[in-house]
């Protein structure tokens, strides 16, 4: 939450200068979010940048971005379910499947995925989720569906669609006395969370991160390390991998359903 | 937060035989709010009975109800400040005033205590309180003053009013990053807490206690043991005593915005 560094997608330049680093046709190209990676040769801003094991395969860990961080570190750092404990994750794209990823190596022992697009389930199960929800089956808020199934609520939730209604349920669907949620999804600018007091005074904890409070320097080493020994695998959310050539199709995979990442080879 | 016996003031009655055990003129009278503590004699369910250190005197430590707990708790369980740190509390009645000084026992070194009523100020600084805001004196939201004193947010704020306003402020006045908001004051049934989630997302907590999270029947001796070994000083809590013929002067000093707690002597 560096003030100097935060992300900021409307500055668009460096910060000792002011400028931009690149240009077509003699117009400048501007920055995006601090790091403008999406080339094979960028220039950022030296606290952008974080050392990781020269041998991790960088077609692999490129994944390891904001999306997969935040949902993993809503987890491991700020949700920290406790063994055989109950977590309900709000949204099974990647990042909603990374904070299930999480909260199974925590070692909670229920993960209930939501989700309104029944197709996500099954992939979900890869992940550790191991009920379902899907808020279109029922009539009366999800919040309540879960209490009843979990005897008054879970002991964790975690919020990755941004829809702010979705954040209210993941609040609402907590245990009193101990349940935390914790809020990973962009919400619209406009948006705005709604609750009753009381449902804080019965000691709920609402929480939020960002980049899964992960420091992104000396955090994003330890991520890959992690993956190198094994104890976290990346392969299961590289759904799809293209040649530079066909980065067109890349596009399309994102508006599909079942994708959750896909690789573009720049050498492909 | 136990199902049982948790408060219900609408309940009246002891949970074995739904029956009431007070009368009068054949009338019953009911049970309130599961203690019925009002009177010399009472009949309460076993679980709502806590055995205190007999040489306690009464006199001071029947002044550990609700209030006082809740506010002591929010501060020393819920917000738990750092030593050195910064605290802002809503409110300066005896709740505010109790969670003041749990944020002085825990070692914060700047308690800015608001209130729009400034006779409470004076009073206040007993309680560890260095710095005041009184929200009538600015013509900006408070949490954009707390802000600017202290370059960016408390690091802690306990709001103690129970007004649906004073949440949002002190839930927007702690610091990105760190802050935790910690709710005390009990909400009108009607108010909604709203905020916007980025609020959240800025890696803010929001949490809310009940009878500052301590177990009475279990917490509540080690309470009494922290004033008897001079932990804990209730005196500065009881501005006025009367006697019982006395005690129409008990409810006038409730009206009085520097009274805080009136002892009513049975035998006086």
């Amino acid at each position: 939450m560096c003030d100097l560094l935060r992300i900021n997608t409307s500055r668009g330049v460096m910060i000792s200068d002011g400028q931009s680093r690149f240009s077509i046709n003699g117009k400048p190209i501007y920055h995006f979010a601090g790091t403008s990676t999406y080339s094979e040769y960028t220039v950022v801003h030296v606290g952008c940048v974080a050392k990781i094991n020269p041998s991790a395969p960088l077609d692999k860990v490129c994944i390891l971005g904001c999306s997969i961080a935040s949902g993993l570190g809503a987890a491991l750092n700020v949700a920290k379910p406790a063994r055989g404990s109950s977590v309900a994750v709000f949204g099974l794209g990647a990042v909603g499947l990374a904070a299930a990823e999480g909260a199974r190596i925590s070692g909670a022992s229920r993960i209930i995925g939501v989700d309104v697009n029944p197709r996500k389930f099954d992939q979900a199960k890869n992940f550790g989720v191991s009920e379902f929800v899907n808020p279109k089956d029922h009539d009366k808020p999800v919040q309540e569906v879960i209490a009843k199934m979990t005897g008054g609520g879970v002991d964790r939730s975690i919020e990755c669609t941004g829809d702010v209604d979705a954040m209210i349920s993941a609040f609402e669907c907590v245990h009193d006395g101990w349940g935390v949620a914790v809020l990973v999804g962009m919400p619209h600018k406009d948006a705005v969370f709604k609750t009753h007091p009381m449902k804080l005074l019965h000691q709920r904890t609402l929480k939020g991160t960002f980049f899964g409070n992960y420091k992104p320097r000396s955090d994003l080493p330890a991520i890959v390390e992690k993956y190198m020994n094994k104890e976290l695998e990346l392969e299961k959310f590289i759904t799809h991998e293209v040649p530079f050539t066909e980065i067109n199709k890349a596009y399309e995979f994102m508006l599909n359903g079942d994708s959750l990442r896909c690789i573009i080879h720049m050498d492909g």
